[in-house]
């Protein structure tokens, strides 16, 4: 199994050195991350200046490692049309932090792995559910269950786009794993507004308040109850049932 | 009707200042757009930096107008959450170029619509197909095809997210509208590798070549026969289909 790993963190972060250590035991790995943290970003891709590759040879045992100063979503597109790297899975993350319901919106993390899917390969999106940034991250309980995760799809030939996240617990105190639709309830991004020394205004966007709709199989509630949370995700966004209504007005 | 008019161009833009003269007409204007070009940025926020909001007076005959220093889908959520601004419709664009197939993934002009789509407003992504963004726009086409749309949409109650791309051709050349699902055939963005002074490569992000999988009703298709393509959008990633296979191996 060839391997190809990014996050949106940046190459540095722990989560990516944990997912490394991991895939490293199962395959051959390749790494195209991210220079510095690039949360938040979405599937942003950069077409208005030209991106820069570095090559690095810091990570032992690694087939080939390099360092852009893109988003996430495009070091997956360098890596394989540009440096044509041939993968058999895009993993990233392991994410610091959780990308549940909308999140998959403005993560970084899981458009590293859309952008997988959409070049067809089977990809995953990694993230340790922790409750902030700064909080000590449990990354080889996440390590862990994705192995087994690896393990269940490949047996049962299963490819396509995964959105997992995992409990910052230890791995003994893990439930089971659920899988479960993506959380669509309305949610609230809270401004917080601020003044600067010289009087003007400033805002910061604060964290997500979630309020479920239909709690009892979304990812939120499976990792809220301990289990780790499998969300396969699509990448045709066309809405069929709406298309057949809007075919009627306008033929 | 009060619209949010937002886009990706930057405030400044040809597109925008045609979509507000288009739906003046029609009702209540706000503006919350970005200070500059975020053509790319797809659903990026702005998280680790915080935003500032400029208030303008340089639109006539507008309820309010805001200036911002973050991507098209910042704009939106500082519009609803920090300005709570009411308004009945989001609409971005008009875009300096098509937003077709995957192009919905990267672009921030469908980004902001599907924020606003995500805040529980209906919204419309309006894009002009132009050959280059060199070329010279033929915008009011698409403002008069947009006020075709939306007399029909609310005649029929229909809500939810529109992803219209408008062929760069007069209004008269304009063969009639057509529902489309989004074109999902693979694609390559090629990079172009150069070298700089010093004889370091940097790559460059060239343009979307398309193969068409489905040719016949997708948005592709029908925008290159010289009709205006719509098609809705859904919010929920969740791939319904692959999750039943999951539930198999995961319980």
């Amino acid at each position: 199994m060839r391997f190809l790993v990014t996050n949106d963190d940046g190459i540095y972060a722990e989560g990516i050195r944990v997912l490394i250590e991991t895939l490293s035991e199962l395959g051959e790995v390749y790494i195209a991350a991210p220079n510095q943290e690039r949360s938040g970003v979405g599937h942003a891709i950069t077409v208005n200046r030209p991106l820069r590759i570095e090559k690095l040879s810091i990570f032992p045992g690694i087939k080939e490692a390099y360092m852009m100063d893109g988003t996430p979503a495009d070091c997956v597109k360098l890596a394989i049309e540009a440096m044509e790297l041939e993968v058999d899975f895009v993993v990233s993350g392991i994410n610091n932090g959780a990308n549940l319901g909308t999140d998959v919106f403005y993560s970084g993390t899981v458009a590293a792995a859309f952008e997988g899917a959409l070049q067809s390969i089977p990809s995953i999106a990694l993230s340790l559910c922790k409750k902030s940034a700064v909080d000590q991250g449990l990354y080889q309980t996440a390590a862990q269950c994705l192995q087994e995760v690896l393990a269940k799809i490949q047996a049962a030939e299963i490819k396509g786009l995964l959105n997992i996240n995992v409990p910052n617990i230890s791995y003994e105190q893990i439930k089971g794993f659920k899988t479960t639709k993506l959380g669509v309830g309305r949610y609230k991004n809270e401004f917080e507004k601020r003044l600067d020394p010289r009087g003007k205004p400033y805002y910061w966007m604060k964290g997500i308040k979630y309020e479920p709709d239909n709690p009892e199989e979304d990812d939120y509630r499976a990792v809220e109850h301990g289990f780790v949370s499998i969300t396969p995700l699509q990448v045709d966004m066309t809405n069929y049932e709406q298309l057949k209504s809007l075919k009627a007005i306008f033929s």
